[in-house]
């Protein structure tokens, strides 16, 4: 039975990551992760006649590409936890209808890989599934065509937004009690945040106040501080957001954000050659971070506590025209490896 | 710790429905279960500038009617589990953006309210959450907007088409063991079933198949048939598919639906009179039965053992606009009352 203390859940199965799988494009395969992905794809289009039917084939690939590294067949899956940023998550929809899995939709914007661990997890913990799979994706172009503006109209981005990650991640979670792999050990569900920012050039400044609120309750929950943890990484704040994070830890909490805190909208790119302003976005990242080099990292010893945070904007292009502000939000896991305690 | 048979999971803790409520607007409170709803909007607009701030508004008056009912403050709630149909679900997001309630957002289409409950009985069975709450809403001016054409337009619709239902239904869902609300017994997630329809006046026919394979596969689980249930009432199949369904279910399995099997689309309008084609959708439907007509006749004695299978079609305008099929979603969720077993 899982417990828990304020609003974190302390998981009681410790459900573990058997398997990873990470796929990306070309942008991201020549970014600093590049070696770490399971696949790249060269071509943007992945083979497929629209950037929509590419989208749901990188999460296909993540997704098989994950059951074959934990030697499962789909038949042994009893739940994937999906989602992605298209309209009625369609990515998600079209990617997983041939695979013959109770599925659930989610949607939580970017934070949506920490979303689908979190509900894969109390899954698991309710004692009805044994081995689920959670998973993202997103993609540059089906995110421009919808969010923003079509690719060929070749529109100015502003130096605070962010460029959408072409890449989907995919875990394969399991209730097996196998001491040397990953497993989650905490969770945190998310309030919505919004303070009143309107401007969707710059979603890292209206997630950044529900990143803050999420990792300081979860700090008070746990009785714990940033140097309790090997690493902490945020998904996707990006250049502007994890400054405005830290700054507001520090200020609200008190507490500093130091060398242990990364952001995978910024370790994905390289913005000093790569032209992505703020850095990268898309629920695509966290989960390519993720399921790439964060549990690789855990799984060679580098790391053995770390929490992985992904922050969400929970507007719509029609919210915005609208005037509406844009509230955010920030699920948090708390991933270990090593004994359990 | 809840258990699973094939893909049929039974609860432990058997979470009970503490309350519902369901707000409806003017041509839902003209139908048949117009006494039934907690409040009747008779301005479509709910007095909001926009029909998406109008969807809003009527899943926080829901939410806060259900709330009222169970006694319950927003602090005393572990999450909400909610979703829509609006692009990014923002109809939930700015619903729920002030409630401080940690917040999972769903999308399953029409079958959300059905998935809702489900994800909010495997965290109660989980151990983590004590009090839930699952929610989901739709408006007819909201989706036809998004989804058809701009009212202005005045469209044509199909013989086959739905008319989305403007309401929304909540519900709080508790660990407690009174013996004499209805509890949830048993869940089973649904897979996709996508059989090549490719009409979007016609989602009826596109979800039937995956109805058809819940509906079995979850007979097959249990070992039970219709006659075994006081009730099953899908949500929202409408004319056109509760009769594919009914089909379905006699040519593949050899099953008969009879005269103890409805469907939310044709319960909530009079056709006859209302102009609504093959009955009501979206997912403001199938929850708004529920929490009004189908829970109180449940706490009246009516019905001690039910079926609530909703019902989605998991496509977005643009998919349909590149030719793509609907692929089609059913969750069910097995609601009891009396002695717990």
């Amino acid at each position: 039975m899982a417990t828990r203390i304020g609003k974190t859940l302390i998981t009681d199965k410790k459900p573990l990551f058997l398997s990873s799988a990470a796929v990306a494009g070309k942008k991201e395969g020549e970014g600093p992760l590049g070696k770490e992905f399971d696949k790249i794809f060269e071509d943007t289009t992945l083979g497929q006649d629209c950037w929509e039917k590419a989208e749901s084939f990188l999460m296909k690939n993540a997704v098989m590409t994950a059951l074959e590294k934990a030697g499962k067949g789909m038949e042994e899956i009893d739940g994937i936890f999906a989602g992605d940023l298209l309209n009625q998550c369609t990515g998600s929809a079209f990617a997983l209808r041939e695979f013959s899995m109770p599925f659930t939709g989610l949607y939580g914007a970017c934070s949506t890989m920490a979303l689908s661990l979190i509900c894969a997890s109390l899954a698991i913990e309710s004692g009805g599934m044994s081995t689920c799979i959670a998973t993202t994706s997103s993609h540059f172009c089906s995110a421009e065509k919808q969010f923003r503006f079509p690719l060929e109209y070749g529109g100015q981005r502003a130096p605070t937004a962010q460029w959408t990650v072409t890449a989907s991640g995919a875990a394969v979670l399991s209730d097996r009690t196998d001491n040397n792999l990953p497993y989650i050990d905490k969770l945190h569900i998310g309030t919505i945040v919004d303070l009143g920012i309107t401007d969707a050039a710059n979603m890292g400044a209206a997630m950044a106040p529900a990143a803050c609120k999420t990792l300081s309750e979860f700090f008070r929950d746990t009785k714990t501080s940033p140097d309790d943890y090997d690493a902490i990484f945020t998904g996707d704040l990006g250049l502007v957001g994890s400054g405005l994070l830290k700054e507001l830890m520090m200020r609200e909490h008190g507490t500093e954000l130091g060398g242990n805190y990364f952001d995978c909208g910024l370790m994905i790119y390289d913005r000093e050659k790569q032209d992505v302003h703020s850095g990268g976005s898309g629920c695509g990242c966290s989960a390519g971070v993720l399921c790439s080099h964060i549990l690789k990292s855990m799984k060679e010893g580098k790391y053995s506590n770390i929490l992985f945070m992904a922050t969400g904007a929970l507007m719509s292009p029609v919210s915005s025209k609208e005037g509406e502000s844009i509230p955010g939000i920030a699920h948090l896991v708390n991933i270990r490896r090593g004994e359990r305690k």
